[in-house]
């Protein structure tokens, strides 16, 4: 790139940044129903230009096929009637959610008479870069709305079309309700040199940077992010079936958390069975998964159950397939099975299955990852499922945020503290 | 530094990593009992070694005064009989807080019968880099344990013997109480890429990092640091004397706020007041101020009212002092303090003088620093009188912790669901 396109991007990011600031400042002074009215015009807009967002959705598609992109790829990408629906939906969902600003959080008197409150306020601005899903723009510019902060959108080259016609809605609905339109904006190039900039020079205009997508996106974004990054990691999730499990549940909930659908983060990856319960439960579970059309890599024990198993490699254990292929492995007890976890896991989501209490709260207590569930599928890591209406992603760090990221985990608090004239001694 | 030398200090800092990630591991898993035992303790340790600790202390100070230390520093680094008693009171003041980890934060049933839990959990292993206070040898390690987490300590070149007579009273109590050595490490050099490799190469075995000293410090970790970190900044805390304040409340504020203490984050350095009292309230807070050895730096209004007031320049609007020195300016009403204070603040601690609720709610509500208070002084911007026993600093960044960060502020949390079998349709 020369020197002058090089400038030319670098001030108009520049320029993108202090507008998110100015809208930032107007955003958090503004109450619950000036932003859920731009939230209801927003999901209107989305099935008013409904044949918009199908044309551009074609151009994405079309240059897409042409660059060869896998079917997976091809699917995430694509819009329909019902796509569009469900984002206007969705959207509709977070306006219906209690505002999250403005709430004490917590409040209590010193005995010195000092008043102390926490109340929530909006984190500032929001960069959000992501890949190829469309309705990222949408649920995403909705959420930071809800929460108060303005959102810096930067979506993948692929969906570049798709998103423009989403954000063209939120824009139009932001003005129509008399908010600043800087409240969520689209980085409006597909120059890769973009993702640098809001990374590394953007500190002043963007207070996180909230990465969605695989593996290679959030390692760049980690690597380069000079601006504090809530990290959305891989979701290796297991399921343990304990000697004490319910075969039937074992089964169904097995079957779900691999099958249901297999390109999420909440998958399960790898099925721990008790050793104390193999001769019952292993061979019917594996049977199930293979039957219903998934490939399973096994250690010993488990190869000896079926012969469509595959040996399993060390690699394996590690693998987030992200596809309907599943590692499976005895282990020696629910200690076994944390062991495993705590090895090998990425600190996402894993479910027990028992009908022994205390088993399972062992594995609740000493396992340390973001969601664990017990006698349920690891599919339910989500937020719409926790009631959150909707979530950007599931955050696996520790700070700040942790599991789904909805519009409450977009906040922070400050503290005020109301005197009469009280000096410290 | 040889190659010898540099690889030899990298396999000593991964053996203090894998050491605290072991110790954190069953720190997460022990109970509130065991914790407070070896604060209890380590509060005996510290007043039964106090000679022994006064003379590691001597020799910090001889060296101290022969680098030429100024007089701030040296009485930053001096231990004497008051200062340890006060130190080994903190950690039993933290002993006594309630267990921070294992409560359940909140909770909810969702519609298809699945309980969910959000629990709380230590972070894992804490990273502190600090200059030459000793006591935060002392209270950071107490905090640290108290919320279940391991830490590594990397103190100021200036009080390394001090601080190892204080670490060793911690590590000997830790064994005594049956928990593991590593959970409170001390770097044991004080060679300066020690610090290097916590910030970079040391991601897989600290999970934060907490720097807690001058600009300079903060500056370097914020550059350098590859890991999430907990910021302290600086603390530019202003006080604004409205047109509806009370007199005699704003001098005592004003006076406590600088004069108390003025070299911890939350004095004030700025003092604003409403042109609409200028002429009953501005001359005797500036009197008051003089004539406490205060040195006043004015704008032209602020000049005029004694001959002893220096002119500011533009700088002082954005000077941390940190020393009996104030800078002063006549604002126009409660919207031109909030201007100025946005424009120039570090978002630390403000606080308005008025009797006027309404103006006093508007501060309160639009400016967006961690702590707000009313008719009252900024030097109550500390843990201790939050109520919260203790702090290691006042986070001024909006992720994870804002304002007084205590041994609540060190946990995350995870979501523990318990079902029947539910699987996700």
């Amino acid at each position: 790139m020369s020197a002058d396109l090089e400038s030319e991007l670098k001030s108009a990011m520049e320029k993108l940044g202090a507008t998110a600031r100015e809208a930032a400042t107007i955003l958090a002074r503004t109450g619950g129903s000036a932003k859920n009215d731009a939230l209801g015009r927003a999901a209107e807009l989305l099935r008013a230009r409904q044949d918009d967002l199908l044309k551009a959705n074609d151009r994405d598609m079309a240059a897409a096929a042409k660059k060869g992109l896998s079917d997976a790829m091809m699917d995430r990408l694509k819009l329909d009637p019902e796509r569009i629906e469900a984002m206007a939906a969705g959207i509709e969902a977070i306006a219906d959610l209690d505002d999250p600003i403005g709430g004490v959080i917590a409040e209590w008197e010193r005995p010195n008479g000092l008043r102390v409150q926490r109340v929530r306020v909006p984190l500032g601005v929001i960069g959000i870069i992501y890949e190829s899903r469309p309705n990222v723009t949408a649920d995403a510019g909705a959420l930071c709305l809800k929460s108060g902060n303005a959102v810096i959108l930067r979506g993948g080259s692929e969906s570049f079309h798709s998103s423009r016609a989403i954000h063209a809605c939120l824009a139009d609905a932001l003005a129509a309700a008399g908010l600043p339109e800087g409240a969520i904006q689209m980085v409006p190039t597909t120059d890769r040199d973009a993702v640098g900039h809001m990374l590394k020079d953007m500190g002043q205009y963007i207070d996180v940077i909230i990465p969605r997508g695989g593996k290679n996106l959030i390692a760049r974004v980690q690597q380069d992010a000079r601006i504090p990054v809530m990290g959305h990691l891989e979701g290796l999730c297991h399921v343990y079936v304990d000697k004490a499990a319910d075969l039937e549940k074992a089964k169904a909930i097995t079957l779900n958390a691999k099958l249901r659908r297999t390109g999420i983060c909440g998958a399960a990856e790898t099925l721990l069975v008790d050793e104390a319960c193999a001769d019952t439960h292993l061979a019917p579970i594996i049977k199930e998964l293979l039957d219903a059309g998934c490939e399973v890599r096994g250690d010993q024990a488990v190869c000896r159950t079926d012969d469509r198993v595959k040996p399993a490699s060390e690699e394996d254990w590690s693998t987030e397939y992200l596809d309907a292929v599943i590692s499976a492995k005895v282990v020696q007890g629910v200690e076994g099975a944390i062991d495993h976890i705590v090895h090998y896991g990425s600190s996402h989501t894993e479910s027990i299955i028992t009908e022994d209490a205390e088993t399972a709260d062992k594995f609740l207590s000493d396992i340390d990852s973001a969601i664990l569930l017990h006698n349920a599928s690891t599919q339910f890591a989500d937020g719409g499922e926790f009631g959150m209406g909707a979530e950007i992603g599931i955050a696996t760090g520790k700070l700040h945020a942790r599991g789904p990221v909805g519009a409450e985990q977009l906040t922070s608090f400050k503290y005020v503290v109301r005197g009469d004239g009280q000096t410290r001694p």
